[in-house]
């Protein structure tokens, strides 16, 4: 007998859980289309090679990626991410207009440690816009970001930050160049183990405590966005300290003109790991504390990366944003209250499939989403059922009553029951269901 | 420098062809909602003992079945169809409620032959329902399907039989027990390659010229689906052909009753296969010949296979129905024109950025998909750009149009522009697009 078992990471996701899904999918992808992006998909299966490029996701995640083999002999893998595909795809599509804005949301692999949120098979959603260095793009994705997380209902703040800012810090404060990639992972765990835990992993890189405290001292400016930013200024004189500076600046009004701008703040030790970004970098979370600690989208710009990978001269400014579905449902699962299912009506023929089937035909036509008995089972059986999958209305066709051309009506939230004519029962269901009653 | 390139029979869909694509998904879930199923997913990777038990898809499926290891190294394959999955599924969660009705829509991979519309990696839609012996399920799956070819604006006609029914016959016709899976095979290429070439195709088989006269003596009736089986019923005695028969008269009061009995043809020789059906069989096809001649869905009641899957003496009665993306993807883009933007409005500032930034945010308020020019381009390379991606209209606005107030709308369509005053621009393209202008 077959052992029934899922792999470790991966989830079955049932009606009750998959309707909540669909439900964040759908408004995601509206926002995506409100602000001109445009649908894309690529195939999970990619050839290795590309997966595998030197400037794709990098080794670390490569040993997290799945390899197999196809009857050709190919080696080939399964994606780990959405934006390695959508380089190669720019370099193979070259007469893709600027700015390309695209967004994909498809599932994506890494064979790596398990814990809540965290899969083997997950689900991305990406948005990203390429041609464009005005920070006006930059702002826009965070517009995304905070339309979309309104649109789930949820209120959030977003941490952004400017790479450049922060290696023009580093510099500042007296960090050699050979130590400032380890120095910049270092800094970008502030916020999670503080200055002490930050202080004792430099001490183990090698970083001396003068260094550390000459860094430290940058880290200590508090205040609004604008605020940080003037204290910093005077300290960091170099070319691309000034560049991060100037670009948080243009970036804020942005924000403003996007209305966004009381939701953001500047957490300048943030970097977003080392091998992707170039420039602003940003994280969402939740205002509300102790529900969902993580991030619940991230991303920047990644001016190099695109060309890089393409081994091209020719220059890819790109800036995107990156939504986990399975941490976005953990966030939105605490707030909506349980879904009822997609099913309006449940109709329970006694006797009477004929005229049952006529009417669920009449509904479907109206838009109304029906489910009839297939069982011939009792009424209470069936009522029974309906309550079990949260059908909110029941229409009972009984023989005596259809004979007198009515049926009877109930309501499966407050189990009342009205009789109601046959030939309005359309129309009064309808007039149910467009009262808001239901919506999605 | 990294190859770029896509495994064979892998495909992007870039944003002309994905708009198309998620329209028709769009609206085969609704279908599936207005009779309602319910949403579910199941993972892409299986654990490879599932994908291969005895009553899964079969050894020949096995053959194409992608197979990985994962780092604990165990055996793992991606899924080659969502009908495995939903019996784990059923297996694995015992207090689903009956009957079962679910859909799900998502990628299967099979490592096989490629041709137009077969690809290695491609999106399945399926719909079924567990629990139920009643030929009304059987009759909902094929009005179902109706439907959605209805809502996608094809006109098809729907090929039913019984496998029952076809096992009855080659019974009645003295075919003996040894020779009836491979008859079964043979018979089912009958409208594919006609008498002559089952008749070739039984001789190598080793089958009697005798014997296959006697079985094509039963295939030469013509007519209605009715006359048919009345024509059949005198000579098919056999306990297993009557069932069949009785079930075919009983789907067809139910096709009757949902309104499509007039699309429906039997075509008493169709088989789909071996492994899998029990009962009902059914595909669906273009009215239209010559545009797209293999069958745009398929399906059949499969009682016997979950319940053997799961070594099981639980009876899982089933039907179920599956389209392919792909080839009703091919069959809508014949009909339908070519696709617009999902983008509505194209904002052009000439000097305005504060303004048209303003004015994207109520118009995306307003529900309004819009995209404001992010490379402060020259209008002419702005129309251009509009124009290219089909987006239906464009508001230009000008400096010294902003300072009277006014802003001029472009339809594209027509290359028509007319001055409007700032304040009344976003209920003026709310009314356009309310009056049937975009729709999904």
């Amino acid at each position: 007998m077959v052992e029934l078992s899922l792999l470790k990471g991966t989830n079955d996701h049932l009606p009750n859980e998959q309707v909540v899904r669909e439900k964040i999918v759908n408004r995601i992808k509206q926002v995506f289309h409100l602000y001109g992006y445009q649908p894309l998909t690529t195939p999970i299966l990619e050839m290795w090679g590309v997966l595998a490029s030197k400037y794709a996701g990098g080794s670390e995640i490569l040993k997290e990626t799945y390899q197999l083999k196809d009857q050709g002999n190919r080696t080939l893998g399964l994606r780990y991410d959405l934006s390695v595909p959508l380089a190669r795809l720019v370099g193979m599509n070259p007469n893709l207009g600027r700015p390309f804005k695209r967004y994909e949301i498809g599932p994506c692999f890494r064979d790596g440690p398990i814990k809540k949120g965290r899969y083997r098979e997950f689900i991305q959603c990406d948005a990203d816009i390429i041609g464009v260095t005005s920070m006006l793009a930059d702002a826009e994705c965070l517009a995304v970001a905070h339309h979309i997380f309104t649109k789930l209902e949820l209120e959030v703040y977003l941490e952004v930050n400017n790479r450049k800012l922060l290696s023009g810090i580093l510099i500042a404060a007296g960090v050699p160049q050979d130590l400032l990639k380890t120095t910049i992972l270092s800094i970008d765990k502030l916020k999670k183990i503080g200055m002490t835990g930050v202080r004792d992993e430099l001490e183990t890189k090698g970083v001396t405590t003068d260094l550390t405290e000459s860094v430290f001292s940058f880290f200590s400016y508090e205040g609004s966005y604008l605020e940080i930013l003037d204290q910093l200024e005077p300290r960091v004189e170099n070319e691309i300290g000034k560049e991060g500076i100037e670009e948080l600046r243009q970036l804020y009004l942005f924000l403003q003109l996007f209305g966004i701008a009381d939701d953001v703040i500047l957490l300048y030790s943030l970097a977003r790991g080392l091998e992707i970004y170039t420039g602003t970098v940003f994280e969402a979370f939740l205002k509300e504390p102790g529900v969902i600690d993580s991030s619940l989208c991230g991303g920047g710009r990644y001016d190099e990366i695109i060309g890089k990978f393409l081994d091209s001269k020719e220059v890819y400014p790109a800036v995107g944003i990156s939504f986990g579905l399975d941490t976005i449902y953990d966030a939105v699962a605490v707030h909506w209250k349980r879904k009822t299912s997609t099913t309006q009506v449940f109709l329970i023929p006694i006797k009477t499939l004929n005229t049952t089937v006529e009417l669920a035909t009449q509904l479907r036509q109206n838009n109304i989403c029906t489910e009839v008995d297939l069982l011939e089972r009792s009424l209470s059986k069936n009522l029974e059922f309906a309550n079990r999958q949260q059908i909110p209305y029941v229409v009972i066709l009984g023989k005596r009553d259809i004979a007198e051309n009515l049926c009877t009506l109930r309501n499966m939230r407050d189990g009342t029951e009205q009789k109601v004519p046959l030939k309005q029962i359309v129309e009064k269901l309808s007039q149910l269901f467009t009262n808001g009653n239901q919506k999605s």
